[in-house]
């Protein structure tokens, strides 16, 4: 049976000594995360996904939910008690503001508890995942009186959200959306049409679920344009805020999936269903953008969670298996074989996930601080900053962490040989449960084409240009120093191709957007192993900053090798990324559809 | 619901245009296969795949196989019927010799149906395809009674054969095989142990099963020099043919396994079974390579198919799904969108795959004339340079066009958004089923040490110097031509790639075998480019000579695009592969295992 240990140790150093948590301290909430209570936390949270979400989950891809002929929806054995000790914990509010009953720490906290709990069960995380999306899209566009009736009970996990935006005919293109409101008369609408793919859509883990859902108001204009954003509550609140009688919204079936077999991935029927508009008319989507960016984030780290899981249980099998010898000499000779770790090529799989798994974390944290920084700061440079950086790295933590995820957790199921095929063994479950994260949010090639045609022209190319400087200050900084040689060598010619790759696009693009189409998927794999690699460059700065201070140990040199083994062998991928732009649209785009 | 088309019209132009297959006339069973007759049995065995294969694929996941009570095992609804088409059409013994009952025709000939049928319906296509694998070696190292016994049978399909080689301790490193084989005196041997993951080892299409099994003859050497071969048929054969008392050989359990649901993965009981020697006494292992070469192109065939039955599927959803606008401006205003299919990113994808699936299916097809040739030629200098190209490529097929075939499977699976992750639209079980071809038959990694350790250095480097020396030579002979240069240029990079990986390794990898280890995956990849590459090239040279005869079409214009694709985006792969060999071991295997 798989096991699961969440990364504390190196989720805290990321905090810590990488990025520097408490140089942040004039942030609202910043102040309390001190270092003591951050550690506190993070064990905390570590203990819950290892020791109660993780036993669940092998368990809960067998069972899968049901769905009974009333239409309620029943989770797997355990999952309802799961996530009441998730609730119970104050895990839901970590880093919602103390008035709605969270604790107001940072997202960043949340960021790695959501690593953690993903990690150990996807399914099962994805409920309370999803609240936390829910909740984020009210705390910014809901009224106060929407605030005040929803946001507390969702706070402390008695209440449960969702997300309602694809419907059979459009997922992508919502402004082909059907779905219709109608005023009632009282500031209420009634809601009628088909939702798919709505995930946790109905279950048995809380009292009421909170559906946010797009539709268009009965008259507004087509298009994108006339989509409107309500709230739903699958049981409508009295005055009182006690639940009062059913809406009709109800779950029409479970789709049978490929993986996360323990969420209830629901279509949704709404006949008449009572809703409230959330924000302002015709600018549903906008909202649905605060749900769905944070979304987005919290999916590049469910990639890197399966990623994490895959590779712990990868490393026990190959400390474990006893098959040949090694090619140097027998290395365990008293046993009739050594244990497959011995191999090189074994070696070259497990160094090439943790090489992506550690870069990848401290790439999350530090998008997460950026989001902190720009929801909380009170200086507006500091802000725009953080915000263009944000917005700059969410479809590369989106796209990048879940293909890569989805292909580590395939690399590790491989060293198992048969046995990763055999669903007993679990690495099935972590392939199949990641594959998920590649397509929904928004398929990774969308999250190519907002990163390639929204957020790099934005402003001028602010954002891009704010990176390019950043990674290059940093080269020029620690250029000089013996120890980071080998890792901002290799940087700066990672970083060379991607100003190569822009450089080629601001010439070749705007003209020809099919160029720009036809490069967005190796721009976003480009400027990910950049990122990557800037991050093992700031995770060396610190390794030789602790051994400076006579603090080195084994496991932080261990960090030097895999920064070096990165540098080697995965970011050189640039060089085969800018080559593919270059190449352009022309043959891409030269067949006619009917040569297909 | 997916459907299939076996891609007969490509297979023809490979076979007749690019590989000339008439030229080998002078060769056993190939004056037979005339162009007329080629045409018909892949005609008709395109029909066969697309028609009664591939309406049972789906059918097939969702059922799986049932073992009951009495260890009998029972398969999908309809498999027994389609089976009993295939074996009474023929298809069994298409290139047995005629002496065995079958049709003596060229294996090349049954490798295109091989892919037809692994495309349309991969874990049925299994059951025949172990069965020639077992008549291969049986013909090979069966004693003449032993083909008399089971030959004829097992070539019309009455009985199936196995390859029974795996025990829970053991895959890979055969040596430490416990299964025992007692003498009986009468030149029978019973067989005791237990053996793991026997596909098609217990199933209901056939009368009776025909193991092969390797074990270890009591007082043999320990390790791969005590492994003998024997046949151990289910029930035992009587002197006048006919099936006697049974063998007490029994299907344990069935493995629950991520794909390929149709086909009976059985972990197998020998309890005293009976069994007879083939070949000769501790000399199994050879004798059982017959069966695994063979099944190791087979299975790279298998990862063709499914990324071509992926392809085809993808193709046809990226024509019907209406969403979003083509970045030039609406192609089909009057709907309420643009079907996909104008999105660059789109195209990419299938690009991409159908770029791999053209020169795959070359591969394939010029790797099975080569066995041919190394069988059948009466010029032992043919025979051997066959010989040697045929060994160099096992494992890139297997390896290269399992990988890819599954990388393009979760590529198709990811143009459908979210309903490729739902399991009715069957690009899930393309993934789930496709992913085994990378495992059984020796995991790739294993397949990347045999190219590395055992295929590269053997005889001197012949084959790998044949192999450079032919591409350097097809490069010269039409570099000069203006039609060939889009290809041959870039074709002349990636080759000069592999000649500098293989001067490294030459000079680094004999004294430093950790080296060998470390790139060993890379240089599978960088020849298998290579070899696509020198594909395309061959295909491109084929439309020319097609064109300067007047006969182009746009079928065959749409190749020299494609073929100029894989050359643009795809080749270039082999400059990051060097990279990485020319790192070498040392960052991989720096850290000591404790650190993982």
């Amino acid at each position: 049976m798989p096991s699961y240990r969440a990364p504390v140790e190196d989720t805290l150093f990321l905090l810590n000594d990488v990025l520097g948590l408490q140089r942040y301290a004039n942030l609202p909430g910043f102040s309390e995360a001190s270092p003591d209570l951050v550690e506190a936390v993070l064990s905390e949270g570590g203990k819950l996904a290892a020791e109660v979400f993780a036993p669940l989950n092998l368990l809960g891809d067998q069972q899968g939910c049901t769905r009974r002929e009333d239409g309620s929806v029943v989770t797997p054995t355990g999952f309802r008690q799961a996530y009441e000790v998730y609730a119970a914990g104050g895990w839901m509010g970590l880093s919602v503001p103390e008035e709605f009953g969270g604790q107001g720490l940072p997202h960043v906290l949340n960021t790695a508890m959501q690593e953690f709990v993903s990690g150990a069960n996807l399914a099962l995380g994805m409920y309370p995942g999803l609240t936390q999306g829910a909740i984020a899209a009210l705390l910014v566009h809901g009224s106060p009186e929407q605030k005040s009736t929803y946001l507390p009970k969702m706070v402390e996990g008695a209440w449960t959200g969702t997300m309602n935006l694809t419907e059979p005919h459009c997922g992508t293109d919502l402004g082909l959306l059907k779905t219709k409101a109608v005023p009632n008369g009282d500031g209420s609408y009634s809601l009628t049409g088909t939702k798919i793919f709505i995930s946790a859509g109905e279950h048995d883990l809380s009292e009421n679920i909170v559906h946010l859902v797009i539709a268009r108001i009965e008259g507004a204009p087509s298009g994108t344009k006339g989509i409107s954003l309500f709230v739903v509550p699958k049981f409508l609140v009295n005055a009182d805020g006690s639940l009062g009688e059913r809406n009709p919204v109800s779950c029409g079936s479970l789709e049978h999936k490929m993986g996360i077999h323990g969420n209830a991935t629901c279509v949704m029927n709404y006949d008449g269903a009572k809703g409230w508009l959330v924000g302002e008319e015709n600018r549903g989507l906008a909202a649905m953008f605060v749900m769905m960016n944070e979304a987005r984030l919290a999916v590049g780290v469910q990639g890197l969670g399966q990623s994490e899981v895959a590779y712990q249980n990868a490393v026990a099998y190959a400390k474990e298996r006893l098959q040949g010898r090694a090619l140097t000499g027998a290395k365990e000779p008293a046993k009739a074989a050594d244990p497959i770790i011995v191999h090189p090529d074994v070696r070259r799989t497990l160094m090439q996930i943790r090489a992506f798994n550690e870069a990848a974390r401290a790439l999350i944290l530090w998008t997460a601080l950026n989001s902190d920084i720009a929801h909380r700061s009170e200086d507006a440079q500091q802000r725009q900053a953080a915000e263009d950086m944000l917005g700059l790295m969410t479809p590369v933590v989106k796209g990048v962490l879940t293909d890569r995820g989805f292909a580590n957790a395939v690399e590790a199921q491989q060293m198992f040989g048969g046995h990763g095929y055999v669903e007993e063994w679990g690495m099935s479950q972590f392939v199949r449960d990641a594959r998920i994260a590649m397509i929904y949010e928004g398929a990774n090639g969308i999250q190519a084409m907002d990163l390639i045609g929204r957020k790099l022209p934005k402003d001028g190319g602010r954002a891009m240009m704010a990176f390019l400087t950043e990674v290059q200050t940093f080269i020029k900084d620690h250029g000089e120093d013996e120890g980071m040689k080998p890792l901002v060598g290799p940087l700066q010619a990672g970083l060379n191709d991607l100003q190569a790759a822009v450089m080629w696009l601001m010439q070749n693009a705007f003209t020809k957007p099919d160029n720009a189409g036809a490069g967005a998927t190796d721009l976003m794999h480009l400027l990910g192993q950049v990122v990557l690699g800037y991050m093992w460059g700031r995770i060396g700065k610190a390794v030789l900053a602790r051994k400076a201070q006579g603090a080195g140990d084994e496991r932080l040199e261990a960090k030097l090798v895999l920064g070096r083994f990165f540098m080697e062998r995965m970011l050189p991928e640039t060089s085969l990324r800018l080559t593919r732009i270059k190449a352009g649209a022309e043959t891409t785009m030269a067949l006619p559809a009917e040569a297909f």
